[in-house]
């Protein structure tokens, strides 16, 4: 029975995060926050330290949609993995990011997320997000030419 | 019960994260690496997308340790957050990290960093970690003067 359950959290986390990535392609800001819980506190990979509370975190998707280009996103994850019980989980994956520019050329990056989950009142929301991309300490620039191993 | 429970993850958790962040700060690397599952799965700040087990994690945080000058290093958690179960956690906190130079003026930044844990055999362990510095969008430098609201 617990083993069950188990499984079915995963399944439920992946599916909800292949939904996710689809919405972010779409640029469907809507589909995309509702995985986030109310008090959402996210470490985004560019501008501040933290964004507190969905509202905020709207706002801020919002403004990183508009600078992906008028081409369809991309938003891609690869070799994520989920740990799940009863009502916590994590996941963590690489993701390919970027957008279409105007000549129809795809320019983005390999980043890191890590989203942590708790499922409430029967249904599971992201509580806490974490993006980046790692730094190069010589030139202090974010490292955008790196492929997963 | 289950309250008690709860309770009792969380407070064991924020000891293991206390005693690690002493550690950091007293460069004493197997009292470091002690809180990591063998298969640890590390997004880190700098260098490379990902670090996968404890051995290829414990050979990275020793060359970062020889980057921190020779005085006391300065790393030392803010806002710290713990949600936890019976057997899975995560926490998530902003960091200063920096060192001392040879004048003794200390030098850091603020960063970011989420914790993944499962309990193991009665034992809390990180199965997944992530630290970062956000990086602003017009220069791609890492944002290292960034201050907690």
């Amino acid at each position: 029975m617990q083993q069950s359950q188990q499984l079915t959290s995963e399944q439920q986390i992946r599916e909800l995060l292949a939904s996710w990535t689809q919405a972010v392609q779409a640029k469907d800001l809507s589909r995309v926050m509702a995985i986030y819980a109310p008090h959402i506190r996210s470490f985004d990979a560019i501008q501040k330290l933290q964004f507190r509370g969905v509202e905020v975190y709207r706002a801020h998707w919002e403004n990183c949609m508009s600078h992906c280009g008028g081409g369809p996103s991309v938003f891609q994850m690869a070799q994520l993995e989920v740990e799940a019980n009863v009502d916590l989980a994590f996941s963590h994956a690489l993701i390919q990011c970027g957008g279409t520019n105007e000549q129809g050329e795809v320019q983005g990056c390999w980043m890191r997320t890590t989203q942590c989950w708790r499922k409430t009142a029967g249904q599971w929301q992201v509580v806490h997000e974490h993006f980046s991309v790692p730094f190069d300490m010589v030139s202090n620039e974010a490292m955008f030419s790196l492929q997963p191993d």
